[in-house]
């Protein structure tokens, strides 16, 4: 089954080695919180908060799904070697654009680690104004 | 959180539009029970075993993704219409093909449906030998 | 054979239906003329310049492909909807980020659109410096 | 640009190389030549016909899709591994299943190798029958 991880607040986390694996694979979403309908909102997706993550051939960030709920908004796709390559780390990133409709969004992103397997974040919510 | 559906034995549901809805959204998985290391394996994935799922623009399957374990080994991305377009009613599938390494493999399938989203089905043990 | 349309300078074009039908399927590259190696650098893609595109279930923007030179660096796939759903238009849009090796790079676009194809756009030079 | 290699019949090129090159990296198509409206369709697309291609980390198959005329049906995405791994060579292949509507369809397969970039076949014809 394709386990999907979930995000613990690092600063609960005693371990070094630890906090970096939870942080540099777990999705981050930037987004303003109030969004007025019919009009383009720009949602940035982090992987990695303060840590980064190899960018190997065999061990890198393949993909970040946005969903609202449970609907994917958008998707984007990484090659290994477009964040510096093998011995570099970098954070992954996106920003993708959505028109809200609706009275708000609960945004959560999803990744894929070609190691590590799916990450996902804690929902963000946007209220969606007139 | 993008929620994932798991397939529950329909024969243990009692409502015909139950039964209906998890079976058309489920992925099956056929492949034979053994592999050869080293050599191409057939591993076929099929969107409902019963039923049939609409192919409206607003309404279909995306995407079939193929999992060994926690790891991705391929992936398909349908259109709306490839299945007979709107009004008409399909079964998404796809036969992917892979080369087995290690003693066994343990396949799932992740499918997305555009309106309901996530939903996997229970994983398929393949033993591999040399 | 997936015939690839290719932006052309639409202040030469006479008709206007032309021009919009040029513009909202040209994927336009914003970002920076140069470049810091091993440092991340934004690259915008937008659809159209001054046209918006429909966001209808069977007339959408479904992905911007963002190559230098002949390799692919990253991708994004948009679902119908996500930029106001049908009747409404907009210009699907991206920022990807990526880390630039080499000493220069040679950045074009690649969408498609579910109606009308595959477009792209004329290439951008970005100098890379150490 | 991204240029698209296109394949050319390698019975009439000289060298080895270059035989090998071409073919292991052009999508092969093998389907029914006549098709049922309304009815699932198989079509076979298998890289290289009489070579295979190397599955290296940082060299391998990342996609295949097929198109009638410029309509995009399907899409299959690979990761590096899925056919052997590093120092293995294997044909990636997927078979997707269509149903036709129209009197005909027009098939290209067009494949992504992330070191050669973009690589398309001749056309197929099929005729769809009521």
């Amino acid at each position: 089954m394709p386990n999907i991880s979930r995000y613990v607040d690092i600063s609960e986390v005693d371990k070094e080695a630890k906090k970096d694996y939870i942080d540099r694979h777990s999705p981050f979403i930037t987004c303003a919180s109030s969004a007025k309908a019919g009009e383009k909102f720009a949602v940035n997706v982090r992987m990695g908060n303060e840590y980064s993550h190899p960018d190997d051939t065999d061990h890198y960030i393949k993909s970040i799904q946005l969903f609202n709920g449970t609907t994917l908004l958008a998707e984007a796709n990484f090659v290994a070697g477009a964040l510096g390559g093998t011995g570099a780390k970098g954070q992954a990133e996106v920003t993708f654009n959505v028109v809200p409709s609706g009275s708000k969004m609960r945004l959560t992103a999803l990744s894929y680690c070609t190691k590590h397997g799916l990450w996902e974040c804690d929902p963000v919510e946007v209220s969606v104004t007139e």
